[in-house]
């Protein structure tokens, strides 16, 4: 009666980049949960219930799967990217150390999927061919001021970042003040990259500089990468230019004191 | 007579994690170069020529795969992991800015694959469930100085850290040395995670905290995650336990100013 809860990670969007491990666990799951657009990309089984929720009711989706899955059931909760990136796996983990004891039984299966940084880079060359970090730019659970402060000494250390949740309707202002904070660390050069629906019919790519970088280009679907000072530029007759990060670190930039 | 080069991850090495869009560029080359044990794991097809290489004969690679590619031929490079996470796909554009300008012609598709820290990851919850780095320790092409400033950097920020390419009979003590200058900044209690051979037969996950952590743990094969503040370890009955990051952020450790 302990019950299988998978949170399996269906990649950015293309049919081909989800992994044959993510088709395995939700064939083997007797009911999906999931944000409705990503429950929308699974085809439908015989026997199999769906329970879709709306995007920022994170919590809920856990512990209504985990309730579930608690009764013997094998529930399968549906990601997009990779669901330890920025996604439900974190939640899942924060509410069995919350909740009921049987939880805690419950055995736990997370499918990694191509997370958004790792699609957006392929499509431009190797951005993150080099040191790098993900930093999500939603204050709704942390404070900007952390924030600020994670982008500051990436920047400075030389780090590539992937900005995930760049903006929603709800949260407008955050990537600008984040271009801004990082324009004061970073030369007008570098480059930086859009890309929205990765891997979807209606994908975006775009490659700008941080001096021209233009917040408004971003929404909900879009994942940002902020190249280092290392980052190259190649263009190429007739093809979009590659972007890459070569593995030669030189000295980062550093505009404060180095740590003690 | 431009050709095509497709640079393939084959993720961290179990055949479930490998995607449809690998497996069908794989299908489609004429020859497949790369490091000798991670072509052992492409079955073999009638017609398709195989160049294995030395594992650090990165740069050589790159450019003997180009120049076939070159040629006209279809060539698959095939990288472990995500080749755009310390692997492949950054030599390939390196050679192909700095190589001869019919190289600029060559087709170049990047697939991505499930890196290294997004398996070890979902093997144990979700550790970079928050905003995270990754580091590679390797001090071939970059100074240690670097690489010790980037880890100032990361810890006192508040970054879960992903150490790629941790150790091997090269490069024995780096390892040690970062876990000493990540303990001047963390709490002991801080959980690191050992992965070696994720997803593959003999695989190994050890969690143990960053005061008990032994670099003799780790080797070519390894990955290690060190986990932030933040970072929880929970403990379940029958079942090894669960490490993740929340994602509510407090404010980070900050053991040196703030920069401006």
């Amino acid at each position: 009666m302990s019950g299988h809860i998978s949170v399996i990670g269906i990649g950015p969007g293309a049919p081909e980049q989800i992994t044959p491990q993510a088709h395995t666990a939700l064939a083997g799951a007797e009911a999906l949960y999931g944000y409705g657009p990503y429950l929308n990309r699974i085809p439908a089984r015989p026997g199999q219930t769906r329970h879709a929720s709306d995007n920022r009711e994170e919590a809920d989706r856990a512990t209504a799967a985990l309730r579930h899955a608690a009764q013997g059931a094998r529930v399968a909760l549906v990601s997009g990217g990779d669901p330890g990136v920025f996604a439900m796996a974190a939640a899942v983990c924060a509410e069995i150390e919350a909740g009921p004891a049987a939880w805690r039984e419950v055995e736990l299966e997370v499918v990694p999927g191509i997370t958004a940084m790792l699609a957006l880079a392929a499509r431009v060359g190797a951005p993150l061919g080099h040191d790098f970090c993900a930093i999500s730019l939603s204050d709704n659970l942390k404070s900007w001021d952390v924030i600020e402060r994670r982008l500051d000494a990436a920047a400075n250390a030389g780090f590539v970042i992937a900005l995930y949740n760049p903006a929603s309707r709800a949260r407008p202002w955050q990537l600008g003040q984040a271009f801004a904070r990082l324009r004061a660390h970073l030369p007008d050069s570098i480059p930086v990259i859009f890309g929205r629906a990765v891997g979807r019919e209606n994908e975006h790519v775009r490659i700008t500089t941080i001096a021209e970088a233009d917040p408004a280009g971003a929404d909900m679907a879009t994942l940002v990468i902020v190249g280092s000072a290392q980052t190259r530029v190649v263009k190429r007759p007739r093809r979009v230019p590659l972007v890459y990060t070569p593995r030669i670190g030189e000295q980062p930039r550093i505009d404060q004191e180095a740590p003690a």
